[in-house]
């Protein structure tokens, strides 16, 4: 059936740090597979675009000089739905964003019979109607939609995760670490060995890592691990509302919560210190240690993200550096977990869960 | 594209503990699957087969019951090949054996157009020619051949170094247990806590549990392990010419190769606990256990399968169980490997692994 289509088209928004990673992998996976050729037709950022009406090919290994050289505005994104689903051959958009307005659009996009390959958690994490929305626009139309980076990077997590319910198994359990940022701070600040340090100047140390976002408040709200676990427990057959709608731990306490800036937030936080060394301590008292987790407990419709304790030689305590484990319990495995562990962030494994989804895509739709 | 296809036929050869898992499976599969329709059109024991020759649907839940009942014999492969080529509808065949006979003629079936998936490791372990001609049969006629299940079972073992080589990851080392059986063993023999057992009574009780072969020794000759290694060797670029072709340690005294039976193997068996001892004792000294694993170097093009000691905080010392773990190193994921763990044998689980490489093909076929 290859021999019939002679190329694919790729079209991808975002070119920041997961944007480079992938185009140097579409460039090594469009050497090695002469048929169908894959052929760039559309690149963009927030502020600049690469496209020419007639589709021809964008040269892939310099898109990103020509993209910053071009004077062209980004197309709105319903223009670039009408000039994907114009195209002379099958198209993968490829979302390599964060932004809510583009995932807004995937239902537009899949309905018009363009494909979707993403690490963009906002549009599985969002409300329920839009996931909704784009199953039912993907199955309509045929077009694809695959999203591995969205839990994980590079991980095979979501792909698993699709195995054993398809398949027939039934999921009683899901419980990790799913953020690279909690997990460095954790295995620093109570590790299995020795004493670790204080909380606040972990945090400061990740941040100095580049380990946490410009404000580190937006790993310690939970929400990043929130919006992992709604798209988990969905595919689980549980359908979450919004990552709003479970319990949700925030280790931002309540006073720093307002305070204007990420560098005041850190300037503040050795006050609150206690807090953190209590917990530790706690767990300590019975031998354990303080771990922040996500869990679904699929009989119970359950969904938590929070501080847990762990025994010492447990797999999520034994965690190293700011890896993520998932553990996978289910009626086959039965009491082992079938367990995943590895780094879940980094612009080089989140592009591979890209680049693999679009691999996947093109073996079905040529 | 899927509405265009109304049916795709499935032939099972082998209705042993794997085959009828599998069937269960596919019956969940068959019944939530309504386009394309899954039809059964042939399945055969060694001694038994229930088809028709105008291919009309077998009823996938009481396949097992109307085999018994047959009065057919199995055809000769390529009377198999013969009619499946020439069916109404795309075909897979599902190989639930582990027969070298049917391994060689997967390039016969696939030359025809014939889709295989399997957790048959002869097929991807023998001799390296095999591979080859299997994988050229299949990238020339477009037939598809998945395998997860000959590595670890239902574990995304194989799907995960595929796509590590397709998205251009360096692989440069992968290292794991790869047998349950091993697994326990060492386990119970070496814990990480606790003084463990005489090495001959584990091996007892391990056959006792159902956890070994008829004759312990196709365990512990290491052959399972060697062909396992081989089959990863291969996808990430070693051509391996057999799993003979490079060291395996047997841990069958050398005087107790040749006695006739298993049985009497495991009652001359504490006469040589002293050896396995030895080596428990070296490992304890370092403050390490002792783990029976397979090792790739892909820069050294080596590989080895024997005992090798581990910290006792390394994730291979601290596996429960028969569980199967495996490490792969790659350039992006740096110094901590990504790990997949979990139960890596068993008829419900390693069914999982063709029940899932079916639905990829189905997704690929139609």
């Amino acid at each position: 059936m290859a021999t019939t289509t002679k190329q694919v088209l790729i079209a991808i928004i975002g070119a920041g740090g997961v944007g480079k990673c992938f185009l140097s992998q579409l460039t090594i996976l469009a050497a090695r597979r002469p048929t169908p050729k894959l052929n760039l037709c559309y690149i963009s950022t927030s502020k600049k675009a690469l496209f020419d009406q007639d589709y021809s090919a964008i040269g892939i290994e310099n898109a990103l000089q020509e993209l910053a050289a071009s004077s062209k505005a980004p197309m709105l994104l319903p223009q670039v739905a009408d000039y994907l689903a114009a195209a002379p051959s099958k198209v993968v958009l490829v979302d390599n964003t964060s932004s809510q307005d583009v995932a807004d659009a995937y239902p537009l996009f899949l309905s018009r019979g363009i494909s979707i390959v993403t690490p963009n958690k906002k549009a599985f994490s969002g409300s329920y109607k839009l996931w909704q929305d784009i199953f039912t626009a993907s199955s309509t139309s045929g077009a694809k939609v695959y999203h591995e980076s969205s839990v994980g990077a590079g991980l095979p997590v979501i792909s698993t995760l699709k195995d054993l319910v398809e398949t027939g198994d039934e999921v009683t359990k899901i419980e990790g670490v799913f953020s690279g940022t909690m997990s460095f701070l954790f295995n620093s600040f109570a590790p299995v060995e020795g004493a670790g340090g204080q909380w606040s100047a972990e945090v400061k140390k990740a941040k100095g890592l580049g380990y946490t976002e410009p404000d580190p408040r937006d790993d310690l709200n939970g929400l990043d691990v929130a919006r992992k676990l709604t798209i988990l427990a969905r595919l689980a057959g549980l359908p979450v509302e919004s990552p709003t709608s479970f319990p949700v731990q925030s280790l931002i306490p309540k006073e720093l919560e307002t305070v204007a800036s990420g560098d005041e937030f850190l300037e503040k936080l050795p006050a609150f210190d206690s807090q953190m060394e209590e917990t530790k301590v706690a767990a300590e008292k019975q031998g354990k240690v303080v771990r922040f987790v996500g869990s679904i407990d699929v009989a119970a419709k359950s969904v938590k993200v929070g501080l847990e304790m762990f025994d010492r030689s447990h797999p999520i305590a034994a965690l190293k550096g700011s890896d993520n484990i998932i553990s996978f319990y289910t009626k086959r495995y039965g009491g082992n977990p079938l367990i995943i562990q590895g780094a879940g962030a980094g612009g080089e494994v989140t592009a591979m869960g890209v680049t693999s989804d679009l691999i996947k895509v093109l073996s079905q739709i040529v």
